[in-house]
């Protein structure tokens, strides 16, 4: 038999080990003889367009650079599945394309979008009676908002460099002897994870960013500037962690200018502009230098400062992903189970999909402070594990090598 | 007799290392008895604000610390002296601070501005007949634009960073099965050193950026839509690198909304925003998805993949500014002259500071092709000796660790 897998949603640093894990252990199966990768997701396999996994990764070497590749090889897309009862000729198109390779396992790497697509095609197929074909699903987002895992492959990676970046900008923000407000925006749409691991830079004795704000809470403007106001008493060059996601009353003030109003295929509003919003909400309310900096996509794709932890849990997942499919089971995702921080210890698990589809785990509550404005030091216990150790990065040329499809 | 450092203009990754060049050469010379941090730069001289570099740094492990901690632990300034002739009571407070501290070498850390300083104050020393003080400038910054010198320290490590972020970046936008134009808005006011430095991708076998725009060219925005056109219709994914002193005639398109009109203290205009407003222009003109990236202050602070070239360089001109000041010689700057690129060798020599001071040197034409949309094979011999080898970054907690003052 054969395995296909795909990768779907926004990229990550660790989408790639994941795809190596799947690789690795289906080259370990003897059951299976032909990996396919599905280009751009499940697209891929809807219009039969694959790849030979075996072909395109032929050594150790080529897996060991694929691992530290970031983004996603075999690229991605942000298709949903339509309902089966509705639209069933996609369904035909899939099972088509399983059928014409005989292909019997079937995992998908992403995030809550694309667990709707394992939930909705592993029914598919149960109705069906095709229980010999199996799909599972490995979860990835730098976001961190998967529900039932303790934390996503791709996050650590991202916090890693959210962490270092910060710290340097810091740093550079010390260097004049004039006060200053710095506003860092940090991705996460609903979700204020990545935000929040920036408190990990208190371990290291560094006391900012002094104010941290997450979509979770609620965002006033005018307790915003006293918040500034406040910490400006106590240090001469402030710095802010903001949630992209973070919102702003438009009673408070007129955000036209700073937002867009396009969505993407899943409904998701493109939000961007929040650090750039509040520098010239400061500007005009504090007399002082102020400036923002949006840490953009290389949140998610700085693998040169990747995390080893979240490296090689990525892998492992994706390697248990085909050790469940192989077990026969099917509509699953795979999860990370945490059983101690100090030391930290993990196992993965198996959940139904459903229960993590379409749905959103937000910072805990219990881990804001009263003012709303950062986060307690409980919160550093969960994150420092995450972020720990580094790969040894192939370097040709003085800069980093990436895995390329020939 | 005592030595003082001071370090001033924009931060960068290797300024740190200068300052450490500067005090092991100070402890190794026998006539030196303790070495004087000036806080803010010149400023510091002025206010006789300083702090004894040998109680600060007291380890081996402190200097190498040090060596890779981004920005500029004394502080930085923009502070020009006046004209000597018109406002003495500045140099008179200079030279009471020198006196009082027995100071009798003073290095200056800087760019050309700072190189202003040092031609102004060696020249009013020698007036007063006190040659006995004297005055040397160690070069830096990340925009490679000093005259004489092959090239400054502090830009190689930007360079590396920037090569590395755009690698991932371009990784990033071959996700997707749609047509994309992603922007990068790279440091440089007047000269595309840096900007000019992303063809380096070329030497692993990449050959984005497919477009590369330079302040030293004339910037058509009809032609620049016609690049892009093109492009288009041979890369799914078109990467543009630009630079952000890049500037669009006002008759070709409206821009006030994109500039800001303040100015520093030298009268260098804050430029920011040719990104998004590129950005803005490819949206209008070309139906497909477009953003912008500023790579923004991380350019000059990302010491977590700086060059060990440019560091061991720069800790070694900091050394060579010490060993000038004692020969008696002063006004000159410390410079790296090129001998070969092929094995690479360079020397350290000086020159009258003068020949440095307010001045820029650009981005050499004949690197630049006839379309002005990119840059020679030629400019990668010159980059590439520059940004290799890498730091062992001293990591705590899964972070970089930075030195900072007790």
């Amino acid at each position: 038999m054969n395995i296909a897998v795909a990768q779907s949603g926004g990229p990550t640093c660790a989408i790639n080990a994941s795809l190596v894990g799947v690789f690795r252990q289906a080259l370990k199966t003897p059951e299976i003889d032909t990996v396919f990768g599905s280009i751009n997701g499940i697209e891929g396999i809807i219009n039969d367009d694959l790849i030979i996994l075996n072909a395109a990764i032929t050594s150790n070497e080529d897996m060991e650079l694929l691992r530290q590749t970031p983004s996603t090889i075999l690229g991605s897309c942000r298709y949903k599945l339509p309902d089966s009862a509705v639209d069933e000729e996609v369904y035909k198109k899939i099972i088509s394309t399983f059928d014409k390779h005989r292909i019997k396992k079937f995992i998908y790497i992403g995030g809550n979008d694309s667990m709707d697509t394992v939930v909705k095609l592993s029914k598919y197929l149960e109705k069906l009676g095709r229980e010999d074909i199996c799909v599972i699903g490995v979860p990835k987002t730098i976001d961190n908002d998967l529900c039932v895992t303790d934390h996503t492959p791709g996050f650590g990676s991202a916090a890693k460099y959210v962490a270092a970046s910060v710290q340097e900008i810091i740093r550079d923000s010390r260097v004049y002897s004039i006060e200053s407000v710095t506003i860092i925006e940090i991705m996460g749409r609903h979700a204020g994870w990545l935000t929040a691991s920036t408190c990990m830079l208190r371990a290291n004795g560094e006391i900012a960013p002094h104010l941290i704000y997450l979509p979770e809470g609620k965002f006033s403007v005018k307790q915003f500037v006293e918040d500034v106001r406040c910490q400006q008493a106590k240090h001469q060059a402030v710095i802010v962690a903001v949630s992209e996601g973070v919102t702003i009353d438009p009673e408070e003030v007129d955000l036209s200018e700073f937002q867009s109003g396009a969505t993407d295929a899943f409904g998701h509003t493109y939000l961007s502009g929040i650090g750039k919003c509040l520098e010239k909400i400061i500007a005009k309310e504090i007399s002082c230098k102020v400036r923002s900096i949006e840490l953009n996509v290389m949140q998610r794709c700085s693998s040169h400062i990747c995390s080893k932890t979240d490296i090689d849990e990525a892998e492992e997942i994706g390697a248990k992903g085909v050790v469940a499919a192989m077990k026969g089971h099917s509509g699953k995702m795979m999860y990370y189970k945490r059983l101690s921080s100090q030391p930290y210890v993990i196992t993965i698990e198996e959940i139904d999909a459903s229960e993590v589809a379409n749905k959103e785990k937000m910072f805990p509550e219990k881990w804001i402070n009263d003012a709303g404005n950062n986060v307690s030091d409980e919160a550093l216990k969960y994150f420092l594990p995450l972020i720990q150790g580094e790969v040894d990065i192939f370097m040709r040329n003085g800069m980093p090598l990436h895995f390329m499809l020939k």
